[in-house]
């Protein structure tokens, strides 16, 4: 049909014509060229094709899938509509991790100072919290003063000096990709494989590293399931990142219960100092309830560390990041961070509000449903439903019991934190129905499945 | 999802949200409620539901369906975002034909006339040709002064006056098809049976009909190319008209060789007038060029006028219907609709240059490419590639030989008709390539396949 399209200039009619046809191509199951892709995409973020076919392709593409070539096209093209951070003044390994989301999880504001101690740039443009899962800019901005809106050149200077920075996508970055993912959000096109790894990695490749660790998540919470589709996604996020030359391994990790002692963005601050400060927060059954994110955070570092090439081994470079973190280096580059971004660490505030939720059963701990708990932090603010509601940096939810705990009728499950109890009621309600009690001791949980090269 | 709307004011972005959700429970392979259809529908129409939204559903619905229920909300909600024409001044059985669209298909313009010399009345609201296929306002326009825009008191007093009238669609009727049809037009999700059937019976159930037969075309210039799947579309299509209490045939007709002799509007309005006329035109095979054109008409004036209960069989109706063209009463209502639509037909352009398409093989003609015949039309703007595009009424194509015809070498098989010829060239290549010729004679072309009641 294109045919008509010969000899015409490319007004907006034609540009609209040629849009249809290519959304039918892809719709009819068909690969698009390159071309195609790079029309199609810069043109919309030009403003030359419109949101509703933008859209309607988004949907084709969910249903259609993508090939690991047209995949490829679609992250270049993203990435290219913005521009690549100029990291070339910043010596050594530059370096960043990417973790597909869950509750609780907070690793990188650890693993950046662990790692930023050991003589690695961590040069780490963040998201923020959406649906049931948190992010990282609304974490550090639970930090009075904080200032997550650097630009680009005070960005690359604080790097420089102390190792890492912690910013927000600036309007210079792929701008297609914020523009296209503000509408996936709308248009329920976001649960897309080829969209989701063309929309990380192109963020992830315009920040100019050389390696990327990408913590991908399974289980309740997790966007993915089960480890299998996890593994799927990991290894086409890798396939991207290999095919533009960079070292990327793939941490698989659970999200069958939510990560370590708190959901909420200044408990989770709250945490992140404690374990950087080398506490410990023994719970009722005799461990360590920061145990899972300290762990977590040491082998993602390490992973960090050895994708370098500073180690010979992984376990040489977890012992580095372990080093790092016990002799309080990462907490003095945490501190440094936080001044030279201009946040105030020492006031981060805590709610005094709470209400415990009880257990109604005796028996093992059998498993949550993490994707619940999230929607209940959503109710108390600690997280958003839509880009536009505000969260309560103070509001979060407290886990006393990991999965094969032993719980007694009226042992506490969690407790609800914030400064707004009268929003208790309806997250106490999600709770309760968000975890299950049984007669048997279930197989051990495991943190860490497996580690993609 | 929905938990944290209870309570909201229904303000922009709550039905954003409330419209994401949607799309995600189709998307997802649900079905919709009436209630969910109407939100989307209404939400739409009014402007609160915006494009990208509406394309976004259109093409999860193009993917994943819609049940028979769902497809009744569509046409209903469709149907009520306008007026129903108020034709109870009208007296007796009010009837309607709708194609499924062809190449050459110009029945409407002799049947109505027919019909209502018959003692019927035939409101008929009409659409324009887009793609490959025409439309009966565009050949109704090609009568110099012709006016397709009455307003419907102007409507309903012609078809009490004389039993039709043909008008073209206006704002107040199904305004939501119109936004809807526009944008799946540019967003490759026209091709969809619930979208189709909800469009087209909600645009004739507004018409205040008693009885529609529809003529559902089948083959290689018609939407379904097989006689299976255009059986499924009217049975879908018969199932909503007779859901609201309707009378309801389909006949299912061939378009794998153009209809008639002439596709071009000018060309065709021509033909139909010879056929009232009652002449005749003898191709070098030794038959009627418009034997079909005048069969289609006659069998489907025979189904309109057996449904309004006038007749006790359909041979009985077929009579009616032949009595009614042979008498040249059905040509003095065609006469006098034009005169009272200002319509001068006595001033029929019809165009002076021409050029001949000849066989470059011998043998019989097996088949045509009847979509490639529409496209060549295009390219002479005989037929339109977007809604944009201007016709050319004058221009046409010719059609000397019909499936089953032998064809010697140098045979004419077509002549291209229009007062630019410096377009002929590019028509010409698509008609070259638009029919077979091999040496067995191949099985009898069947103009119609089945009548469904």
């Amino acid at each position: 049909m294109l045919l008509w399209l010969k000899g015409c200039q490319l007004n907006q009619v034609v540009t609209n014509v040629i849009a249809a046809e290519i959304i039918k191509k892809k719709r009819n199951s068909h690969s698009l060229t390159n071309d195609e892709i790079q029309f199609f995409i810069n043109g919309y973020t030009k403003g030359e094709i419109p949101d509703y076919q933008m859209s309607a392709l988004l949907m084709a593409i969910y249903f259609q899938g993508m090939t690991t070539e047209e995949t490829l096209s679609l992250t270049k093209t993203m990435l290219h509509s913005g521009i690549v951070v100029d990291t070339s003044s910043i010596e050594g390994f530059k370096v960043d991790k990417h973790s597909t989301g869950g509750v609780g999880d907070k690793t990188s504001l650890i693993l950046g100072p662990i790692v930023a101690a050991c003589g690695l740039a961590v040069p780490m443009i963040s998201g923020r919290g959406l649906g049931h899962t948190g992010g990282t800019l609304d974490k550090l901005e639970a930090i009075p003063g904080f200032n997550t809106q650097q630009n680009l050149t005070r960005f690359i200077e604080i790097t420089r000096k102390i190792g890492t920075c912690f910013i927000g996508q600036t309007s210079e970055i792929c701008p297609a990709d914020k523009k296209i993912y503000a509408l996936r959000d709308v248009t329920a096109t976001v649960e897309s494989l080829p969209l989701i790894c063309a929309s990380i990695m192109s963020k992830k490749l315009a920040e100019g590293i050389d390696g990327l660790v990408l913590d991908v998540k399974f289980g309740t919470g997790a966007f993915m399931k089960t480890p299998e589709k996890a593994e799927e996604l990991a290894k086409n996020l890798m396939a991207i990142g290999q095919g533009y030359g960079k070292k990327v391994v793939s941490v698989l990790s659970s999200m069958d219960q939510p990560l370590g002692r708190f959901a909420g963005n200044a408990w989770e601050v709250y945490e992140c100092l404690e374990i950087m400060k080398n506490k410990t927060f023994i719970g009722d059954d005799g461990y360590d309830l920061y145990s899972d994110t300290r762990e977590l955070s040491l082998q993602l570092s390490a992973q960090m560390i050895h994708l370098s090439g500073k180690t010979s081994s992984i376990s040489e470079a977890y012992q580095m990041a372990e080093e790092s973190l016990l002799s309080g280096r990462a907490l003095k580059v945490f501190h440094e961070m936080c001044q030279l971004q201009s946040g105030r660490v020492e006031s981060l505030p805590l709610s005094k509000q709470s209400k415990a939720v009880q257990a109604t059963a005796s028996g093992y701990l059998q498993g949550f449903n993490v994707e619940k708990i999230g929607i209940a932090g959503i109710t108390i603010q600690a997280g958003r439903q839509m880009t536009t509601d505000v969260i309560h940096p103070t509001s979060g939810i407290e886990f006393h019991k990991k999965i094969g705990d032993v719980v007694k009728m009226n042992d506490i499950i969690y407790t609800i934190h914030g400064d707004e109890p009268h929003l208790f009621a309806q997250a106490e309600d999600l709770l309760k129905l968000s975890y299950t009690i049984g007669p048997n001791k279930p197989l051990q949980h495991m943190l860490i499945k497996k580690v993609l090269q």
